[in-house]
């Protein structure tokens, strides 16, 4: 067995949302792009019914138009939620924001553009039968970015331009009755050194047998 | 760098959800469970809110709680699916439903039940901005599962039990203003050997620039 624990705690811990380190310049082979997805297909689903598609974009003329969508979702939605982080003190979040906007200010330079879907659409109802819908499609785009990392690649996932779901929807051709999950703008990394995030211990988020007790 | 392609491709591959090999009589270690949910923290949520918690529990009154919650559910639902699948020929998800079926005949042995939940409720409005709320859990959810799989540990992604969640949120004491996203029951695995499940080629799933286009 190859798998060894330590190889497992750094594939999990510095898969990072590569923003700004994404290399716009180097083209990314169809077929690499095809091994990840066919990681991703390791991945559970809700009652294995595996009704997860993938788009994978490279026209240009494309990727500029989502890009374009999805600058204009990020003109009315960054700056009130970095404000709020920076009123809050929230410095990493702020940062984060930071970083949102040089990806959104590029997103139609990156080589390739991913888009993750579900035949079907969300289930009328209650909300929480909508998260058992797509709790068939997040794994798999997880896994498909933990699997472009041990590759030299990275992307962040980002779902801002499901606000504007039906007008990407016309760019690329996609059903009234197949749900799109996110956009992953995709590119080779600069460098492989990646660090795990700050993040406070385990147990403060964690109750054992009843909510609140730890 | 230990992080090496064939132990990542081994980790993402191999992960299965394990339903007959739980070992329901070997305990699990509380710090076992607290270092996978450090390294689920390192997965993305939206706007950085980090809004994860975790329920972890093992009180045995608890769990067969959960447990028949669970079986309610699928004796409505089980039946119906698998003979569905075996009327359509989907021959592996008919062997899923039948190992299913034993997960939950045994769910209260399991030694852990580990309840992902989110802070909030999902947001009203268009069904894929409900996606989205769900995307900061699922990838948490995954990499979770994944770090037990390098630890001799396994689970199967279960979200059954939500269609009953305000009654299970009732027993564990959740705030009516928290998501529960999934059920996990956690249990050291029987041997460590588990193989790639059987999946189409990825080009069957993958469309270039425009839908249906290969």
């Amino acid at each position: 067995m190859t798998l060894h624990l330590e190889c497992a705690d750094e594939l999990l811990s510095t898969t990072r949302a590569v923003r700004k380190r994404l290399d716009l310049t180097r083209p990314v082979p169809r077929d690499v792009i095809l091994d990840c997805i066919r990681l991703s297909q390791q991945a559970p689903t809700g009652s294995n019914q595996q009704t997860w598609r993938w788009l994978v974009v490279t026209d240009a003329a494309k990727r500029r138009a989502l890009a374009d969508l999805y600058r204009a979702t990020a003109a009315d939605y960054f700056p009130k939620v970095r404000d709020r982080a920076r009123e809050r003190g929230e410095t990493q979040t702020a940062k984060v924001y930071d970083s949102a906007q040089y990806l959104a200010d590029h997103l139609h330079e990156a080589p390739v553009h991913v888009i993750p879907c579900l035949l079907g659409r969300p289930p009328e109802g209650p909300a929480v039968r909508v998260g058992g819908f797509f709790a068939s499609i997040y794994p798999a785009v997880w896994s498909f970015n933990l699997a472009l990392r041990a590759r030299g690649l990275g992307t962040a996932l980002t779902t801002l331009h499901l606000f504007r779901e039906a007008e990407a929807a016309k760019i690329l051709g996609i059903p009234d009755d197949v749900t799109q999950a996110a956009l992953l703008p995709v590119a080779y990394t600069i460098g492989d050194t990646f660090n795990p995030a700050k993040r406070p211990p385990p147990e403060t988020i964690t109750f054992f047998d009843t909510w609140d007790s730890r």
